[in-house]
């Protein structure tokens, strides 16, 4: 902090929940930005008698955190958001899904399934999110149109995609997409291989090589069913984790979605790889397959972020929301009210996110330096009151309805409750003439 | 439907669902209101064309449905909402809720801390409440000003709670609260009896005669926790269902919260009896007390409702997210992905939630005659888009804060989100002080 404080904006009032280890919620705090950064945290009297210029963002009656991170998406799924549940993961996928996307999916409605994607999760609150799908320069072009920060990537898969016939054209695609996106501010851009039962070795091989000449992200869906546990087993006589270990696939740079079914000996490969494990407790619970271990993970130190999954398993992408219902689930599942605690949570989908992402360098606390994404929760309507401790308050109360104010690296994208960077009108029209046009299928 | 309609209001636009066994939803539907009754339903265009007299009330871009029914809460306990999180339920029970309801609740403050939960409930949908705490004349007297229909019972435990000293002190108020309320258009008087565990035989039994005198509910918490079980099985030789059946305390006017560990013995003595049962998942789950075996109670044709519980163990009495929390945790639970479909979920907390509060005549769906509970949630906002099922949309994608008119009993609670008969403003203030009192023991 510098007595010539020149700042372009004064987050105010609100307590200050920073989420650096150790920190304290601070009350009446501000946080003051500049350059697309944190450039001070303190009490709001503090900052303000460096009688600092720039506009002010009243976050009075709010709690002021870190923006929220979502660390397995598809976003573009949101098109499908409720066409077929109560079903079975495999009967969801191979009867509805993936028909749908054979025959709906182009570059255009990734486009509009995207732009919905992210006026969702930006008014509830999600400054990050990692996408895996097709047509990742358009995903991309629409995060960084909307301001939205975003790990994405353009799948891999051993059959045809909505966007390429072959493996082969999957892999150039996925180099045009992180050659076009190297330093971006926004976008991180990243490799993502379907999972281990549907991408052959050599491809598996291919994509960690990718992965690491670019040093980005390798998101991949991992352990997510018995079946697939015990398919690989019976064909490999490994787990599926212990596979891609002993394929040299797993790393720090690996983003796995779901680890379900994960043995101890598993949890220790991912904690001592350093690989990242996104729990996605709304899409594994919808599709009944199964509980994540998710204290045991956090017990062994395995990097851990939340994610939504697509909305056709979810069907919203209200982090906030999963959040809450981890939180709760995993005590009765460990027979321990005790487990997770709030702070766990909140770091989850904050700092532990950015994490997993790689990303803890730019994003997941509010300390100064780091990029400026935040967002300002309301503590103003009856479910609120009172408020005794704020983390217990999001982890147990709060609603991602009550997010306020919404800001990616300096740039507000949603003030009051409102979409600053979309036209949610056009894109709300534009889904429902698509959900009439897969109805009269 | 007569040819001269004279309606008070008609509600207007939007899908309605009623709720009656077998309906579809109505597509541009109208619920048409007189006296505080449903007068008639169906499409908008037919009921217009009754050329009717009455105020509209926009329902367009929403869907239309029976009130919410919550079957278990404790209201006045808003206040102290996140007091003690992350902690088991003996510990949670007696070292801190118990501690400070001695210590703080009075009529005074059960007053605004009932305020505080009807304020929370109407905005979030549930227009009937069950509720089971100390002077329920206080807090029958709130739900009747706020205009919110309840089930209202004075408690009956055999230690001195806030308002009494001794058992028979407890019998003589549940018996004025009886006779004060008979015939009330709104508020259920109610008898309750804490627990088997912390009610002895000899008062169940008085319990039940009153509530048998009266024709009214009898409230009780049951099977909880594998404690209350091994305990009563140890001191009884029998489980807590039998017990109650045991004693002749078990009827259909029980309505039983919590039944989480109930046998398959168990589950055929609550149907065979008629008892209700109030399933509390979130509760359940934050003290870690268990999952209760829902499919099986609905195959073997339990009545079941929905129950928030109070503040202190869920925090919030948003009944919609915890019909989705409970919708996706059968699913993993019983490893099948069909498991309770929406449907049965919605029904859960209308219609079937009527039956366990014993009002399935007065209340639960939208037939013409029945009083007219009715809301309204917006479908416009991007995580209610697309919608292709409006069921499926309510259980896994709607939220509370989607809630725009509440209507009971013909008369509108909530307008555009905003709560008419309550002043918001001074509850919440005044709940923020009581919070500062305890804070400062």
């Amino acid at each position: 902090m510098s007595q010539e404080a020149t700042w372009d904006m004064l987050v105010l009032g609100g307590t200050v929940l920073t989420m650096e280890p150790g920190s304290e919620p601070i009350a009446n705090g501000a946080v003051a930005v500049a350059d697309g950064h944190v450039a001070a945290v303190g009490p709001a009297e503090e900052l303000l008698e460096l009688a600092p210029t720039g506009e002010v963002l009243n976050a009075g009656n709010c709690l002021v955190l870190p923006g929220l991170v979502n660390t397995h998406a598809h976003l573009a799924m949101t098109l499908l958001r409720g066409l077929a549940d109560d079903l079975p993961l495999m009967e969801w996928l191979e009867n509805h899904i993936w028909p749908a996307e054979r025959e709906h999916m182009t570059r255009e409605t990734v486009r509009l399934g995207t732009e919905l994607a992210v006026a969702e999760q930006l008014l509830a609150g999600v400054t990050t999110t990692a996408d895996m799908y097709f047509f990742g320069d358009e995903v991309s072009a629409v995060l960084a149109e909307a301001g939205m920060r975003g790990v994405v990537a353009e799948s891999l898969i051993d059959f045809p995609t909505p966007r390429c016939a072959t493996p082969e054209e999957m892999l150039e695609k996925q180099r045009e997409l992180l050659e076009a996106y190297r330093d971006h501010p926004l976008i991180t851009p990243s490799v993502a291989a379907h999972a281990p039962y549907s991408v052959c070795a050599a491809n598996l091989v291919k994509e960690a090589e990718l992965a690491e000449d670019f040093e980005v992200p390798m998101q991949i869906h991992l352990s997510e069913t018995s079946w697939e546990v015990e398919n690989l087993l019976q064909e490999k006589g490994l787990s599926p984790v212990a596979y891609l270990a002993d394929l040299g696939v797993l790393s720090e740079r690996t983003v796995a979605a779901h680890c379900v079914h994960v043995s101890t000996e598993d949890i220790g490969l991912l904690a001592d790889f350093e690989a990242g494990v996104s729990h996605n407790p709304v899409s594994n619970l919808k599709l009944a397959s199964g509980v994540s271990p998710v204290p045991q993970m956090v017990a062994r130190g395995v990097k851990l972020g939340l994610g939504t999954d697509g909305a056709a398993s979810n069907n919203t992408l209200d982090l906030l929301r999963d959040m809450q219902l981890s939180a709760l689930l995993h005590k009765v599942i460990n027979q321990d009210a005790t487990t997770l605690p709030a702070r766990t949570m909140l770091e989850m989908v904050t700092v532990s996110g950015a994490r997993v992402l790689g990303l803890e360098k730019k994003i997941g606390t509010l300390a100064e330096g780091r990029e400026a994404d935040l967002i300002c929760i309301s503590v103003n309507e009856p479910h609120s009151v009172p408020m005794y401790d704020p983390s217990s308050h999001l982890v147990f109360a709060a609603r991602s309805a009550d997010v306020r104010h919404v800001m990616v690296r300096g740039r507000v994208l949603v003030r009051d409750r409102e979409l600053l960077t979309l036209d949610q009108e056009r894109i709300e029209a534009q889904a429902r003439e698509f959900s009439e046009t897969i109805r009269s299928d």
